[in-house]
């Protein structure tokens, strides 16, 4: 129960883009280097942060990537569902019927429970506070 | 990020033991009907319940397995954690340099609370109260 290395280095690129002015186009390289990570991974993590509209990439000289989005409106669940996907803790939080015990099983509601309290704290951080430098101050 | 089957169909299993009287040796097709796990598999979840010292197993005819410890003792998070291992959201929270950003990294806070917000809800549930038919009642 891990989150993934695309999901971990999405969030400190949408942070480091945050937390540079609007309107900068930031080149891969000085990505790679603010976040420590390598740049052949570095593209497929803004790829799919392009993808999902959270970050516009401009081709060409003087190209690069810059957020797409205000960081305030953004959160760690946001960027974290963007890369993995909508958060199931445990396959019975699929919707629909994907485990024919959730109607009666005792221990879905704990899951139920601890997602609800994992995607509270997700959601309560805000990309543009961790940009600059707040973090805990969370709903 | 979502627990493994293995850790899911353990909780399942320990849950089942601790609502059958405590002396009671199950049989482990007793075990696969009532927690909707295929034998195969849930040979190895049993197996590592028992080297982690929750269950223990009884050889020959009338063998089987039953809870080696008290159901009120056990929480959700004993539980996960005997099969996953540690809980740990991001390679972060491991002990000692495992990112060398988060002296300062403001995303390390939030994992850490993440996961201090998930670990509080594991570790409130009680087996014994799953076994019990009861659940959202933690701390």
């Amino acid at each position: 129960m891990q989150i993934t290395r695309a999901a971990d280095y999405a969030v400190r690129v949408v942070t480091y883009l945050a937390s540079r002015p609007p309107d900068l186009t930031v080149r891969r390289s000085e990505i790679a280097r603010a976040t420590n990570v390598a740049e052949s991974f570095l593209a497929k993590v803004l790829q799919q942060l392009v993808q999902a509209g959270m970050v516009t990439s401009q081709r060409g000289a003087g190209g690069g990537f810059r957020l797409a989005v205000d960081g305030g409106t953004l959160s760690l669940l946001d960027v974290v569902e963007a890369m993995e996907g909508p958060l199931r803790l445990n396959s019975c939080l699929e919707r629909g019927p994907s485990c024919k015990r959730k109607a009666w099983c005792p221990a879905h509601e704990v899951w139920v429970e601890a997602q609800a309290a994992l995607e509270r704290v997700l959601r309560g951080a805000r990309v543009s506070d961790l940009a600059a430098g707040k973090s805990g101050q969370h709903a």
